[in-house]
């Protein structure tokens, strides 16, 4: 796939729910993920079951309330960049949260090898 | 300055109409700009002037009336993301338009060296 497809399906799955599935279709065994800051435990994970571990670890910290996901925006032939505006609950507390990200997604050879997250702290 | 700084900085340059004056201030001499997609005169310009020249072609053509500002998000200690979301008009035709778009920063040695446009086509 070309980026400009693989950036269109990983929106279409962020908004349908189906953002899994999208990680065996749309990412390279090993690609990266990189946090804005280390909260603990690094910034940077490699490998498909490290980025599946992110996604369950999020969704048992989190309920998520409202998610709205902007079209891709591409820069070049190799990168895009998606914004995504959350609302959601910290399960453990009951506190309500909202916040904004800019997902860097990096395409090589039809497949995500990077992903990198920008958000304020 | 640190990422931080600079950051803050070139946002409420950006807000207050500043940012002319900021290149100057917070960008390296050699700082490079990359366009999202090539429109004519390729994507990538290196150096404060071709910077400036950019400036004043895009002031040249386009009337803004409305930009907000998103607040940076930094990605570890050398790139921050800026959301621009703009209003304006084209002066030649007349025609409104509205866009969003994403900015990545690179910080070296206490200057932006690299600026990076994402933005839908």
């Amino acid at each position: 796939m070309e980026l400009k497809e693989i950036a269109a399906e990983l929106v279409a799955g962020c908004r349908e729910g189906r953002e899994r599935a999208n990680l065996d279709r749309l990412y390279s065994q090993d690609a990266v993920s990189v946090e804005a800051a280390d909260q603990g435990n690094g910034r940077e994970v490699r490998g498909l079951a490290a980025i599946h571990a992110k996604h369950e670890w999020w969704e048992s910290e989190n309920e998520m309330t409202g998610v709205t996901v902007s079209d891709p925006m591409p820069h070049g032939d190799d990168r895009f960049a998606v914004i995504f505006e959350m609302e959601g609950r910290d399960k453990a507390s009951g506190e309500s949260f909202a916040m904004r990200e800019v997902g860097i997604y990096h395409v090589a050879d039809g497949k995500i090898v990077r992903e990198e997250f920008f958000y304020g702290m």
